[in-house]
């Protein structure tokens, strides 16, 4: 039986990906990375920039919130490293952090409740929010600061409460909500600064600074947003 | 004019650090490390770990909160760093991300003062958070979860509060009020579970489950907690 590694391959850029997580996908005899309608994603893109003939393969992700389609498609792919496990080392590749906002969560439960003997090792990777904070040389936290991650379908009212409380605000995943929360956040804190970057460390980055009035661009679902309640860094 | 690089080593096992922060501090004429009294860091560690023969120092950082000291040693530090940039490229080394509690900030801001067209560019790392989470296989977020990373000096009546509100709470540096936050987070989430790791990918590592009524270890300078509020990851 081979072991399962779930590799973070970093925020893009593929010089991210720690020298660890390489020695892993060089060793491994089967790698699966998440895909969409058989076609390459990003994390295949970044495996193949290492590694031009490893034996990739894509795992079928529809990208829905819809419960039940996610959960056939974890149980499938679970389903297909499982019987590679038979046979090799196995990696499954997410962008980012494995254990952050990542799709290795649900293939990880699965692989567990099927097979509890299976030897699971997780590589980490550098996030998407320290790849944005590099990018703009802007601090996450300093001193005792505290840094709440949160995503674009946060509640307003509760928003605008972290707002007041927390000295750093990170939002993934923003989509249609995140310029309400923008508004918001400036709103609350005048002196605030905040930063939002697009495909960080990958073709078509958009850095843009933000403040009061100031429109979002059209938020592309690798965006990042950074606020400073404080102001600036 | 050399190019000043803020290179995050990842979180303390030497095979976390990437690809692009190896190139850098291969190509850099000059390499700092924080150090204490004179002496090896871990940082240095690691860098001497990849390059035996790296052209490598050690800016003397004091062990204390007392901002007067600190000060002073950051403003040698970037005069050192600032006079080596005449001649090369420099890089200052941090273990784990550098613009999270990193030292790395403060250099910045000294040398950015003193000389604005300086060329800074932050290499990230992999955080200590994300290196516990894959140690101990427990998920950071999932979904539209909310993750507030704090220190171990939060006020008590505000993290009561926050172990109500949000699904993940990561505690750096919990030094001696870290066990005192564990008793209140059992107390608000008896359903919660929670993991201590010291020293995570170093020499000396040590894994704490963490529980009600459960006694800490004496917590290691490179201790990182994570709770969940919502019980098993």
């Amino acid at each position: 039986m081979g072991v399962f590694y779930g590799v973070g391959l970093g925020p893009g850029d593929p010089e991210l990906l720690s020298i660890k997580g390489l020695a892993v996908l060089k060793r491994a005899g089967r790698i699966y990375a998440p895909g969409n309608h058989g076609g390459q994603s990003l994390a295949g893109a970044i495996v193949r920039h290492h590694l031009p003939d490893a034996p990739l393969e894509y795992l079928e992700m529809p990208m829905t919130r819809e419960r039940e389609a996610l959960e056939t498609a974890w149980r499938e792919g679970a389903g297909r490293i499982l019987a590679s496990l038979s046979r090799t080392d196995v990696a499954f590749v997410t962008l980012g952090d494995p254990l952050l906002y990542g799709s290795y969560l649900y293939l990880y439960r699965e692989i567990r409740s099927a097979d509890p003997a299976v030897v699971i090792r997780t590589i980490p990777g550098i996030t998407g929010f320290s790849a944005v904070a590099a990018r703009c040389n802007v601090y996450l936290t300093e001193g005792s600061d505290r840094l709440l991650l949160l995503t674009g379908t946060t509640d307003p009212l509760q928003f605008q409460w972290y707002c007041r409380e927390f000295e750093t605000l990170v939002i993934y995943k923003p989509g249609a909500d995140g310029a309400g929360l923008c508004e918001l956040f400036f709103a609350s804190c005048p002196a605030g600064e905040g930063v939002l970057v697009s495909r960080c460390g990958m073709a078509g980055e958009a850095v843009t600074p933000l403040g009061p009035g100031r429109t979002l661009p059209p938020l592309d679902y690798f965006s990042i947003i950074i606020l400073h309640t404080k102001g600036k860094p």
